[in-house]
């Protein structure tokens, strides 16, 4: 069970090459993703209305794909244009489309009503894109359901435990209780852990004279959107009142899109504002998230094992879980909602 | 669901040598094939009647086979002579045999009611034994279900599109309407293709003026074999007419038999009259066949992997899926008579 | 479905080291175990009750494990004590405990009702750890239920079948019938062999004469261990009638404890008490039994393979399974009386 009326990230914008047929698994669904020769990107499901086979292992013909089990073509509208043997071809014909926009870097594609795919509404990550902020393309590949993902990233209290070399720091950091507001389609939280040892990360590509304020500033929001401003500055400097001086800023933006029940693709990119003319530095942040991320897949993959052998398990809620369990509900909200209208209640 | 009351390819002679145990599942069932000292065949279900283990692991012991799990002992009957630390052996104590029957190099075996299993029932492969004809022995193993390679073997257009290099041609070949006829268990077909390029296999064997006609004329009957008489020959020298002169003749013979629902065994030999002291030809004719199937195999495996995502996919119908859905309703069909049966409606 | 009152092998003791986090699945339940620095053993289960992380990923702190995922602590009781941003913790945050009782080597571990756990009716398998014996320690892992394992080890007849270099012998010896008593909770089998050739095994660590009395005494209790009286004398010198003359004597101790419905560990020791200062008879005789184990779980898990193609495989019962049928029936009633238990009955 998926929402459906939501903006996925389907890629990064340069995974789709010119003459490319790139094929994605979006929420149980293969996708063919091809430009057609003015650079523009299409959307098709990758699979033959005809008997099923997958588009994305036939050929390009022009702006036109052909299916190379029987050879039937179809343009970039979905629409089977020819057939072998056959002059009339049904307007039935035709494989389903999907709308996709291009934005910042990534791509946004919408599974569900085309009617109501509104391009306004795909988050704000110019960050990605901004030359005043650099940042490497992430992605990883998740075995587990998406949800098990977002908690994770819903409750950062895992930090020090988790990452201890990489993003952690101090377990002061995970005692600091952070505040959770709810958004309309998710959950805004933030965290200031003042005057803390600046995690190894952040050592690796500043000096720091002592101590520091840190802060995490996120909205989590459906489908599984991360879109964060955090960093830190030294203590005494007036970060918590707003000033930001000699800080290490980041803006990350991270998107979970589940690829099947059980399993799911991660994008991310971790851009900062400093140094930003040293490739050095930049790469350095990336490897230290990349490492973290695969320390989290290591400990998510196993609770994911260890709750496949206990289908009954009872979670004990505490307080360290207030996001998640909003992000939750909010997510069932709006599976209940759609369920609703596809029944048309 | 299978048929069983049919005559299934359970492996080409030469698979079950003198003292050998072979065991092969069909479908569903594991059977263990073995010859007596007078070198006649026997079919016993591999599974011993009295804790399930394979007597394919078991040794020969004469012309019987001792299962090498307690040591009990069957003869090629089927019945348990021998068992440890027992005098009396009970009459049910005995394995299920199926009917075979060895002709023209396949082994056939009968899985349905014993009684029925009627040798003349056995289509005629005689040009896989005939002097006048060479072939090579084929078989490659499939893990989709049968159906779906019988719906490849009932559409020949789709070989320019998948064996553009071997048994295809110029799309022309895929333009033509074939003319298929109902038959009591299966489907006829008839493809002449006028005036074409001869296809790639062909020219590698022999040379050809120019242009050709060429013939794909088969039966695929229930459960599921494939017997064609196809070739080619220079257009304009008659062969429409019946006349075939300087023709490239084949009779190709193909059986596909299930293994279990995922899962086919694929026995096929390509058969030419021509050339026949040239091992060389007959050595590149059955390459460009294999290596066509394993180009099918592909395919039809990427096609399996797409449906089984999406349990509810609707096959849009074609005119070129004249054959396979009649095909499809044959099976259907005499499932639906062997279902009555079973229940003695 | 898995009887729970009663008191399963959980390891050998040295596989728990020191600093240990040691995890092993047991009838379907991740069990974590670990010594205080007393060296007391503990086993919980191995599932934080917040979020269902292993806690066998964790780390030890002092005599308690904290969860690596968010910090959770708990001591060795099972209770956590600690966790991120949270004073109080509450009550039923706690993970559950196995009562555990290491003898004689052997971990034993209760799965059931804790109040229940009598440690007195742990088996008497004193021969791991007396000096008057040797033998090393043996584990294997079997991708089967455990019954169709045990079925194995209630049917000796199969030794000069599965086993002829090794632990086999004449087929005189599987034509002996053993006597089959019922116990509470087994069976009690006694099979002589009288005036037979020692097998393989024996013949490697000992000179014989000639022809061998031999003997297999053994008791096989739910949950399923094994436990044995073997060995062989030469022939006339009156062991049928207890004197045990230049024999060798054997006291196997098996246990087989599943790890879900379709996987089994297998713990067992061959101890041996001639020869007791010579290595190389030791490592002789382990060698043959783990030799002879490979052979079993050859057949057996080919049994499984062969049984699960045929859900509705009727066995036919032979004579040899008067004694594994009588184990059935313990296992099933044991299982019928903790199900009424269990539903109040």
């Amino acid at each position: 069970m998926f929402v459906r009326n939501t903006w996925y990230v389907a890629g990064w914008d340069n995974e789709v090459g010119p003459g490319n047929l790139f094929s994605r698994t979006i929420i149980g669904i293969p996708v063919l993703m091809y430009r057609t020769a003015d650079g523009t990107l299409h959307a098709l499901e990758d699979r033959c209305c005809h008997r099923g086979a997958p588009l994305s292992v036939g050929r390009r013909e022009g702006d036109c794909v052909r299916c190379m089990y029987h050879g039937l073509k179809f343009d970039a509208s979905g629409q089977c244009i020819e057939a072998p043997a056959q002059q009339r071809i049904p307007p039935q014909a035709r494989v389903r489309t999907f709308p996709v926009v291009e934005r910042n870097r990534w791509i946004w594609i919408w599974m569900g009503d085309p009617e109501a795919a509104d391009p306004a509404m795909i988050p704000d990550t110019h960050w990605l894109a901004d030359p005043a902020w650099r940042s490497l393309d992430g992605y990883i590949h998740y075995d587990v359901n998406y949800l098990l993902i977002a908690d994770n990233l819903l409750d950062f209290s895992h930090l020090p435990f988790v990452h201890p070399t990489t993003l952690g720091g101090g377990e002061d950091y995970a005692a600091v209780q952070p505040r959770v507001e709810r958004l309309d389609d998710g959950v805004r939280i933030t965290r200031w852990t003042l005057d803390t040892d600046p995690p190894p990360f952040a050592r690796q590509v500043k000096n720091w004279p002592g101590k520091v304020d840190r802060w995490n500033i996120y909205n989590f929001t459906i489908p599984a959107i991360l879109l964060m401003d955090s960093g830190m500055a030294p203590t005494g400097t007036g970060a918590p009142e707003g000033h930001r001086v000699d800080a290490a800023e980041f803006r990350g933006c991270q998107a979970l899109t589940p690829e099947t029940e059980n399993s799911t693709h991660y994008f991310f990119a971790h851009p900062h504002n400093f140094a930003i003319d040293n490739p050095e530095v930049t790469r350095s942040i990336h490897q230290a998230v990349v490492t973290a991320f695969d320390e989290d897949r290591d400990i998510i993959t196993a609770q994911q094992r260890s709750l496949a052998l206990a289908p009954g398990f009872k979670m004990i809620p505490f307080s360290i879980d207030a996001a998640l369990s909003q992000f939750r509900w909010a997510v069932e909200r709006r599976l209940a909602e759609e369920s609703a209208t596809a029944t048309g209640a």
